[in-house]
């Protein structure tokens, strides 16, 4: 089958509320020395995506403006220099922005075959949670086998992957959410639940682990939790914030503890890594955690499923906050 | 010579300033297993000690409530257990508290030989910072050769002993202090000195590192540097913290900084560690630092003796800030 000439994407017309994505026809992106294009059939959606919308991501140079940070589809075209894939190849892939689209280019090196029997929508679900959980709660976190593991909006799309990953290599698990619903969620997917509306975490976890905390922490919160976060740890315990739903600025952070613990503060930003670094990511992927997913032991938790035409519906979900794992934009 | 039935310590007889420092008689202490007795001849003044006779330092159960952490003398007598000494030996030695006092215990562990040519007073200015100097420097901060560090406070003991080691281990240094006289000493070390008073530090790190930043900084302000100790940070950066001068509460910490450069924000207390750390930085001290000692290549840095009944006037020097390496006790 021909390309066509032209394609369908979603662009952020102006910073704004959901209903600043609107579709646009362009041309085709091509694929760069290392890049594959992909003919998209299904893209993810993530926070990072609704806060580029509002104009409040650090946007870099050469980090595209259309949304979308993952996508599965087939490979149309290879770039000079890919080796790993060849036209026709099922791949799903980490993107660098664009995948709000029917086509989108990715680095040979952010795509992975899809696992067995996953369909579309399941492997959009995969690339930007497994490629965030692995590198912040098990590089920079460090959760190993025997070791306790908080994990802040447990029904999250990180939410529910680090969840099941934690499962899949014994760590014990903890982590909040706000309704009874979502709190179900999270005993279904073998960790404890902590209904940060009606319980103290910081009690609960104590109460929990005989006052020696938890190892690591995976936050999306930020400011408003910090204090908390560092007394829910335990000593060497390491706190990795992904995100700033309770602001981006902390105050009267209480240093002597992090001292008297000897707990680390940290976090990243994966769309900022350097193409080393998510290739590096991607092999982890492929050696220890790809193999879990063709035997079906983790199942991406999909939430909803929206048509790329409704993206702003897509991003009006995530921002009120009652899903239960991804969103997905089919694309086909 | 048979040991004396009591000796001369020097007690906090309440919270308060230098002048709560009184001498008292007491029977000697006993080396329990796996401890040695040391007849002390020097005793190092520390930060930690001022801010225990204030009463503000985080005592532990177990901890001795006579200041002094590090001590300099011969070894008398000998717990059970102990293979590593034997009476006679000259030796230098971590404590656990008691140092201000003419017999001292400390674990055999944290103790080590001497450097030949070494007097008791300059062996006696050397565990307790190179001990933390080791830690936090090296072990948490991860310095290593080629790479830029940033040490606060550069004259202080810790920060002499920080700047001895860079030189000596290949890390480029620069340091802070609020004196021509303090700024010329630190280039004597061979680093790279910044007045606080007169200079933005972010901006001459900046400058001089061509944006990069450093790669690890060694601070003892806490609160009042935290924003921008963030800021001279690198990619990949790690801020050890030791103390809080500038006040143990921290104000609107830029969060999104330390994702953006995936910053480690980091921190211990040497006294809290186990016996087991303890003895492990000592191993690595006598493999990696000990030679580098008895070359004669890191000579400890040495401000004014005092006498051990002047223990008093040694804290109110250190509480001036006006000393230039280390304040060590007299004892005999």
């Amino acid at each position: 089958m021909p390309l066509p000439q032209t394609m369908t994407l979603i662009e952020i017309t102006q910073p704004g509320g959901p209903e600043v994505l609107q579709p646009r026809k362009e041309a085709l992106p091509s694929a760069a020395p290392g890049e594959v294009l992909i003919r998209v059939h299904a893209a993810g959606v993530n926070r990072p995506d609704v806060i580029q919308r509002t104009g409040k991501y650090p946007m870099k140079p050469g980090m595209s403006p259309i949304p979308g940070l993952e996508v599965a589809g087939e490979v149309v075209a290879i770039g000079t220099g890919v080796n790993e894939f060849i036209v026709g190849d099922r791949v799903c892939a980490l993107t660098n922005g664009g995948g709000y689209a029917q086509f989108c280019v990715a680095p040979a090196s952010q795509a992975l075959p899809i696992p067995d029997g996953m369909d579309w929508i399941h492997a959009a679900a995969v690339p930007e949670t497994f490629f965030t959980v692995w590198a912040n709660l098990f590089e920079m976190g460090g959760a190993s086998k025997g070791q306790r593991a908080l994990i802040h909006g447990g029904t999250s799309g990180i939410g529910t992957t680090a969840l099941m990953l934690c499962r899949e290599f014994g760590v014990k698990a903890f982590a909040t959410a706000g309704s009874e619903e979502k709190c179900a969620a999270i005993r279904q997917l073998g960790a404890e639940a902590i209904n940060y509306r009606d319980q103290d975490f910081v009690q609960v976890i104590q109460d929990k682990t005989a006052g020696k905390g938890v190892n690591v922490i995976l936050d999306i919160m930020g400011g408003s939790y910090l204090n908390q976060n560092i007394a829910a740890l335990g000593m060497d315990g390491r706190l990795v914030m992904l995100g700033f739903l309770g602001g981006a600025k902390a105050n009267e952070v209480d240093l002597m503890a992090i001292l008297g613990k000897r707990a680390t503060i940290t976090g990243s930003l994966m769309r900022s890594r350097t193409r080393e670094e998510k290739a590096s990511i991607a092999e982890q992927l492929r050696e220890y955690v790809w193999p879990v997913l063709a035997a079906g032991r983790c199942v991406p938790m999909i939430d909803k499923v929206f048509a790329l035409a409704e993206a702003s519906q897509a991003h009006a979900r995530m921002e009120a906050g009652d899903h239960i794992g991804k969103i997905v934009l089919q694309v086909d």
